[in-house]
């Protein structure tokens, strides 16, 4: 429909996951009329961030540094770990301030239907780290959805026979609240 | 929240029009996780699109050369001018295969409340173009919301001592539609 270098920076944004046919045409043509210095910036973070991201040795979140910033910190209860996903959960559990301990991303969940095993997962780094026996708690964050209990209930099962304390985040709504409780 | 790199560019992709924080955050995720060849590839597309990009010296459509596609088509009806708003309303136009005429893009809409009046739009540009005599009718195709109804009847009055054919896009449903005919 566009010439040369538009359509293809249209073609390019629409394959970003969420950006469909009509938000790439828009963001293209206010990347087209914007200030050029704006598109360099965003142009040079992308080329730069592959380089420069990596993952924690240890928890696996994104980081700048062998460690990241969480691990890094000695303020932190070393004796609990939360499990979740993806490093996006590690923020999403930092925001609520509720937690002071470790996390460790397992890089996805247990997912037959994609091929995705447990040995596609971060486990093993997860059974090296308990197995210094500083952590006594383990706290199970993975989504609520059929992969991520999946994951669940095969951690659960995995980490029985350490002895530690292994309990899975809740979600979803307690028994007897009710709709009126809630808007109150 | 993210170290870093990682903020940076969720911030960055969050300056982009429709993309909220959450979307901004899924996006650089999967930027981060995605073959560096695909990111190389939109960076390097961001880097060369405002040298590459121009605007048709006639029509103000976005070009690759001094002239646009369209007007460059010596078999396009050179005495028709269907005038718009963006380069993305050519497109739009253009996806109806209705029209053979030529376009004009005034680069916005008389918007008082933004500070922007007839003089910051092409409407000089469109008056020499006219001024030839090879027009015979002008199609105003402005959005159809406040300032493109504006814009719709300034162009109609300065357009009027010309003895031009001018129309204006219809829009809307025609009188007398009902429901149940749109729905058959």
């Amino acid at each position: 429909m566009y010439e040369g270098i538009v359509q293809d920076l249209i073609d390019e944004l629409g394959r970003l996951p969420g950006i469909g046919p009509k938000s790439a045409q828009r963001i293209a043509f206010h990347l087209v009329q914007t200030d050029p210095a704006d598109v360099a910036r965003l142009s040079q973070i992308l080329a730069d961030v592959k380089d420069k991201i990596r993952f924690c040795d240890l928890c696996g979140n994104v980081a700048e540094a062998p460690r990241c910033r969480i691990c890094g910190d000695s303020r932190r209860d070393s004796s609990a770990i939360c499990v979740v996903e993806e490093p996006k959960d590690v923020a999403a559990v930092e925001r609520t301030r509720e937690f002071r301990g470790l996390y460790h991303v397992l890089g996805g969940a247990i997912s037959p239907m994609d091929g995705i095993g447990p040995e596609d997962l971060r486990i093993r780094e997860l059974l090296s780290r308990l197995a210094d026996g500083g952590v006594t708690e383990v706290i199970i964050a993975t989504d609520p959805n059929i992969s991520g209990e999946a994951t669940a209930t095969y951690l659960t099962r995995t980490l029985a026979p350490l002895g530690l304390r292994v309990t899975r985040l809740a979600s979803g709504l307690p028994v007897g609240v009710t709709w009126n409780t809630l808007m109150r």
